[in-house]
């Protein structure tokens, strides 16, 4: 019998100045509908993909759809909500137009606690992001996302502030999709340099890492201290037909790296080896939209509590079993208290 | 041993040109808060009930909830949209303003088949209504309502072609909250008797029948067939103690009538007696919002279809025992497919 891991929450936690966590990301609204006649399809969408549209599209987009439900999404911004219903201290960095859109996309993470460098867009930027998401049968989320706003992050829009508390900087791989984010992640990473902040990546997409494979792997290889990914996403990085492969690439790399893997749970790459951690087990998987973004909350703020990297990535499980019982992907529940009756904090 | 019941599926279906329900009510957006805390209390609203909210009162109400979820609403459209995901043809009366909010409102019954006459109101009748609602872990809902253009419906906005196709002409109680409704809703009611359209009226909230209990009083002991109330409700109504001289009262009037109670099911008052029908059983009650109006759908549905009461409320609450599993007040789930599944359609 092992002794029971000491609960996270006996460690130092960031001090009130400091951030857990920093985000930087896609800004966007979700807007989600229940899709079981796979109409999506009929609009030349990829299942379970996220493709991206202009702003010409966006009205046939929504006449296409069912009833909707509207929330705030963006993959890094779902990270970071989850990591303050975590309890733990955030701040997001990203770019949002002055309309409604963007004020619901403020509000929501503003009441949360988060702390907020959003730029605002000028006219000619295009409205808020915002991502179609069609929810299928099978739990599977088709998106078509409208970057707008989202990706005209310049250079000028980073600020130093937020980065310069965190204990880590967490970069969306999706910033990659339009030329001014490329440089604004420049900034970040050196920012997150300079003030010892550790950089986390996450991969996003597959088709996204497809489109930017030499600037993901630069950044991989020279910036990033923790890779976050599913299987898809790292055999695409790599170009290789198995995860074993995938970790010897990361081994070589000398990386920490968490691949998510749906039901069948996370595995975790470190120096030492890679420790699968199993699946929180839940009842009936509603929407698995979200899933990765939540078992990031748990995996980074477990990371920045100073966790070891397979208890983090429990807490990320916990995190992830959350989203998927409902539709969207922010968390219902108080994920802090369900964390701490699972010991996890 | 007694026979299976005929499922309704078997009887006469209303033919292309007939509509099962019309429905005639508040149009409303939801902002829905998941509030943990009863942030609520701070803004003077009762635990469980709904108040009503002036247009300069919405932004000091939204910064005070936390992140929000989004979707239709509205207590009669929540029950037509509840007939539509069993499959059957509705049509809704109402009023919005030309902004986002009505267009959303509109965009969601649409695109589920709902057949509208919705009056889009003038610039000094105010914005589409909005409801501010606050769940809390026991899940239940308090709310905030601001009624703007859903409340400005005039005699002239209520047009005859729906009401004279349909078998059920559904009556939201909460319309007689501003005097120009109650025009309207004479007008309704007038139209429904014409073409033989029954006359269903939900007492929507006691607070609402304390208001105008004998508005109410007068319409259903005139004009009204089927009446669907809560327990708190029908006692306001008669003002009695007791389930037991709510009924006598009914009987007196000679009316047919459902009383829901939450986790106790719901009663049918005939002229033959009351039958009690329970509550379908479900695993984790996430949020009760729309329960009753789910339980109108799955009830008046199969009343136009020709099934008896006690039938008719079998129905209603399968529909309501699938609102309670997750947030807001629509449908998430094929309601026609569980329907016939459980052998009730």
């Amino acid at each position: 019998m092992t002794n029971p891991p000491t609960p996270v929450s006996l460690r130092v936690k960031p001090g009130p100045s400091r951030l857990a966590v920093t985000g930087i990301g896609n800004a966007m609204l979700d807007i989600i509908t229940q899709d079981s006649h796979e109409v999506f399809h009929q609009l030349g969408l990829t299942k379970a993909a996220m493709s991206l549209i202009q702003e010409d599209q966006l009205q046939t987009f929504y006449n296409a759809m069912g009833p909707t439900i509207q929330m705030s999404g963006g993959s890094v911004a779902n990270s970071i909500a989850g990591v303050a219903a975590l309890g733990g201290t955030c701040g997001y960095i990203g770019k949002v137009a002055a309309d409604e859109f963007g004020e619901r996309f403020t509000h929501d993470l503003r009441s949360m606690g988060v702390e907020l460098d959003l730029a605002i867009a000028k006219s000619d930027e295009g409205a808020t992001g915002r991502c179609h998401v069609f929810i299928t049968d099978d739990a599977q989320r088709t998106m078509a996302t409208y970057l707008g706003a989202s990706n005209q992050l310049h250079i000028d829009d980073v600020k130093e502030a937020l980065i310069a508390r965190s204990e880590i900087t967490y970069v969306e791989g999706y910033l990659f999709d339009l030329p001014p984010a490329k440089e604004a992640i420049r900034k970040v990473v050196n920012f997150a340099h300079e003030h010892d902040s550790m950089v986390a990546l996450s991969l996003s997409d597959m088709f996204c890492v497809d489109r930017h494979r030499r600037d993901f792997l630069e950044l991989v290889t020279n910036d990033v201290d923790v890779l976050l990914s599913n299987e898809t996403e790292i055999l695409s990085l790599f170009q290789v037909g198995s995860l074993e492969q995938a970790f010897s690439a990361l081994e070589e790399l000398g990386m920490l790296a968490v691949v998510t893997r749906g039901a069948r749970g996370a595995d975790v790459a470190t120096v030492s080896g890679v420790v699968s951690v199993p699946a929180h087990e839940v009842e009936h998987v509603v929407d698995q939209n979200g899933a990765g973004d939540m078992f990031a909350s748990g995996f980074l703020y477990g990371l920045a509590l100073g966790a070891d990297p397979v208890e983090a990535a429990e807490l990320g499980s916990l995190c992830a079993g959350e989203i998927i019982t409902h539709l969207g992907a922010r968390p219902e529940s108080d994920l802090e208290e369900m964390a701490i009756n699972a010991g996890l904090l």
